[in-house]
C-alpha cells in the first residue's frame, strides 16, 4: 500500500522516545516505493486533530540520525483524551493527508487512542496501519517484558542512588538520613530499581518503599530505627505514589491535616512528609531528593539495551505495517538464556489498552520494604552497561596510640 | 623533614573530593623518603579526636588510582566546630603519630580549623605543615579563580536543566511550567550555572533567581506570565535559599503564614512554594524537581577540567609542604588567554577562613532575573568536555489541507 507515513509522540518524554522515533524515520527511509511522505505530528494527536504536522524528510540526515541519542520528545507530547467528535476529525485528517501508516509512540492511555483510531478507520473502510510503539519509564504496559524508557530511568536512578548513598555514607555525622522520592504514582517498578544501586549486600539503598504495599506508619519508623541503630545512617527510596490501607496517598492525607490557610494543596511530597516523621517520632535528622522529571529524561546515563531496543522496536514497527499488520502494539520478548537476548513480538492493541502491568509479588520481599533477587536479576541485564566502577577503600586502621 | 603524613576531608561531599585525595596520595608515595606513614582521617577532625585513622598505604594501587573518579569522601566527612579544648587534644593526636604533614580538604570553615591548627601546633613549637585544598560546590572561597568542586555539579546542572527543560517544552501543554530548585543556601553560584543548560537564546532555563538579589513576589509573577505568553511554557531555577528585602528566606516567611498543625517546620522548599505561588496567582500548573544532594555529588557527568584540576591541586599541596610551605591554601588561577588555562598558587589561609567569595555583581543582570554573558564566559570552559549534542529538529510544517 502507497501512502504517507505519521508518527506521534504522547505522555511523559523519556531518554529514548526519540530513539523510537528515529528507528521509524530510519525503516521509513529505506522503503520510500511505499511510503512517501514521512510526517510527524507536532504534541501527538493534538497535532493531528489541529493540522499541525512537520515533514521529517526536511530535516538532514545527521540530525535525524542524531535524534537516536536525544532525550524527551522532539516532535512534542501531548496528554489529551479525545471525544467522539475527535476522533471523526482525526479520521479526516488522516484521509485528507493521506495517511496510511501511523505510529504511536506511547504508554497505556496512548494504546487505547491508537486502539480507537483504528476502529474508527475500519468502520470507515480506510485503510490505515497501526502500530503502537511501547513508551513509559513507568513500565506498566502489558504484554511485554518491560518498556522501553524504563531501562534508562533504572540506570539513571542506580546510579544517582549509589552517589546519594555515598553523600549519605560520608556526611552521617550530621546528615544520617536521606530519602529520595522517585516517580511511579501507581506502580513500583521505578522505586524498585533503586535497588540495582547496591555493589555489597549492606549498601544503600537500605529501604525500599512500593506503591503496592500499603505504607504503614509504626512499621517505617521500626524500619528506620533498625537501620538507624545497625549502621548510623539510612538511605530510603520511596514511591510518590505511597498509599495508606484505605489506599489514600500519603500526600492526600497529610493535607487533611496539615491545613493550608490559602486553601490550596498542601505542599511537599511524600519524601519531605516522611522526613518530619522521622524528625517528630525518632529526633533524627533527615533530608530528601526529588529528581523529579530529570530522572525520567536524562541522557546522562541511558541504557544502552535500552537506547538500542528503542530503536529496533521502531523499525520493526515499519517493518510489520509494510507487511500488512495493522492494530498491534511491539512487544520486546525476553529469551530465558544466560546472557540477556530479546526479539520483538506483537500484541494486539484492545488487548493493551488500558490495562497496567502491576509489579509481581516475588518481587517484592515479605516485609515489604525492600525487592528481591528475582527482581534484581530481571532487571540487571536492561541497565548494560552497569554502574561505573568506584574504589572501595579497605580502610585499614592504624593502631591507637593514646 | 621526615615524618607521617595525614589526609582530613570535610564538609558537604563532591565528585572530586576524592580526585583531591587521590593527588595527595599519589605524590606522597613518589616522596617516601620524607614521608613515612600516609594516613586518613575517619570523618575529618572528628577521626584526629578519636583517633581513628586508616593506613593508605595499606590500600591497593588500583583502588587507589579508582579514587581520582570516585564521588563523596572515601574517608568520611563531617561538620564539626573544634572547642579550645578540641584544639589541645588534636595536638596532642598529631604528636602521638608523628604527623608532620596535614592536608584539610574543605571549605571556609575548613580553612579555619586548619588556619587553628596551624597556630597551635606553631604556639607549641610543634613541627608540621599544614595545607588546604579547596573543595566545595557552592564556590564560595575567597583567594581562587574557582573551587574544585564547582566545575562539576556546574555542568550536573546544566545537563539536567537542559534536559528537564526539553521535557517541559514537549509536554507544555499539560504542564507549562517548571521550577528546579538547586544548592546554594547564601551564594547563587550553583543556580547560576544553570544557564550553561543554553544552545540558543531563548532555550531554558528562562528565568534564574539568585539568594544575591531580593526576591519580589510580584515582579516574579510579572516575569513567569511574560515568558508564558511569549513562549507558553516556562523553566525557571531557583537557589534554596532565596530571601525577601528583609533577608527573610522564603520557606522562612511562608512557614509563618502556613502554621503547621503539627508544629514542626512546614514542609515542602522554595521550589514547591513558589509552585504553589503561580496556581495561585497566574491559574498555570507548575512543578518543581529538587535534585538535592544527587546533584552536588553526582559523577555521571563531572567535568573533565574539574576532576583533572582537583587532583593537580591535591599533588601540589604536597609538593608545596615538602618545600616547606605551610599556612597556605592551593588556589586556581586563570591565564588571561583565549583558550583555559590554569595555574595553581597560594593564600594564607588566615585571609580564606570564613570569608565568602559572592558572586560579582557583573554576573548578575539588571532585572535580577538572569546571568550575564560575562558569567557565561567565565564559566563555560569549566564544564569541559560541555554538553553532548542533541538533535534540534528544523520542523518544516506540512502545508495544511483542511
Amino acid at each position: 500500500m502507497k501512502g504517507n507515513l505519521l508518527i506521534l509522540q504522547s505522555g511523559g518524554p523519556t531518554a529514548v522516545i526519540n530513539s523510537s522515533c528515529c528507528g521509524i524515520i530510519h525503516k521509513a527511509l529505506e522503503n520510500r516505493e511505499q511510503i512517501k511522505g514521512i510526517y510527524g505530528a507536532v504534541n501527538g494527536i493534538l497535532g493531528v486533530l489541529n493540522e499541525v504536522m512537520v515533514d521529517l524528510t526536511k530535516e538532514d540526515p545527521a540530525t535525524l540520525d542524531l535524534l537516536k541519542q536525544t532525550p524527551s520528545s522532539a516532535l512534542g507530547s501531548c496528554r489529551y483524551k479525545l471525544t467522539e467528535k475527535d476522533y471523526q476529525r482525526a479520521l479526516s485528517v488522516l484521509e485528507a493527508y493521506n495517511i496510511r501508516y501511523c505510529f504511536f509512540i506511547g504508554g497505556n492511555d496512548t494504546m487505547d487512542t491508537a486502539n480507537k483510531v483504528s476502529n474508527i478507520a475500519r468502520e470507515h473502510s480506510y485503510k490505515l496501519r497501526i502500530i503502537g510503539v511501547p513508551k513509559t519509564v513507568d513500565n506498566d504496559i502489558v504484554g511485554t517484558d518491560h518498556c522501553p524508557g524504563y531501562p534508562s530511568v533504572a540506570r539513571w536512578l542506580a546510579i544517582a542512588v549509589r552517589d546519594a548513598g555515598l553523600d549519605t555514607k560520608a556526611i552521617y555525622t550530621t546528615d544520617p538520613v536521606k530519602i529520595i522520592e522517585t516517580m511511579g504514582r501507581d506502580s513500583g517498578w521505578i522505586t524498585a530499581s533503586t535497588a540495582l544501586a547496591r555493589d555489597e549486600s549492606g549498601d544503600p539503598p537500605h529501604l525500599i518503599y512500593l506503591p503496592e504495599r500499603p505504607f504503614e506508619e509504626d512499621r517505617f519508623i521500626k524500619d528506620v530505627k533498625g537501620v538507624y541503630n545497625r549502621l548510623g545512617y539510612v538511605v530510603i527510596t520511596v514511591s510518590e505514589g505511597l498509599k495508606d490501607k484505605k489506599g489514600v496517598t500519603l500526600v492526600e492525607s497529610s493535607a487533611k491535616v496539615d491545613v493550608d490557610t490559602f486553601g490550596h494543596a498542601q505542599r511537599g511530597g511524600v519524601a519531605d512528609y516522611l522526613c518530619n516523621l522521622i524528625k517528630d517520632r525518632l529526633e533524627i535528622k533527615a533530608r530528601f531528593d526529588k529528581p523529579g522529571t530529570i530522572q525520567r529524561v536524562s541522557m546522562m546515563c541511558a541504557s544502552e539495551v535500552d537506547t538500542e531496543e528503542a530503536y529496533q522496536v521502531g523499525r520493526v514497527a515499519v517493518e510489520q505495517a509494510l507487511q500488512g499488520k495493522s492494530g498491534y502494539m511491539i512487544t520486546l520478548e525476553r529469551f530465558p538464556s544466560d546472557e540477556y537476548k530479546y526479539t520483538t513480538g506483537l500484541m494486539q492493541l484492545e488487548h493493551v489498552a488500558n490495562l497496567k502491568k502491576e509489579i509481581p509479588n516475588e518481587f517484592i520481599n515479605d516485609d515489604s520494604n525492600d525487592v528481591t533477587e528475582e527482581f534484581l536479576e530481571w532487571a540487571r541485564p536492561l541497565i548494560k552497561p552497569g554502574l561505573p566502577e568506584y574504589a572501595r577503600l579497605k580502610r585499614v586502621p592504624v593502631k591507637k596510640k593514646l
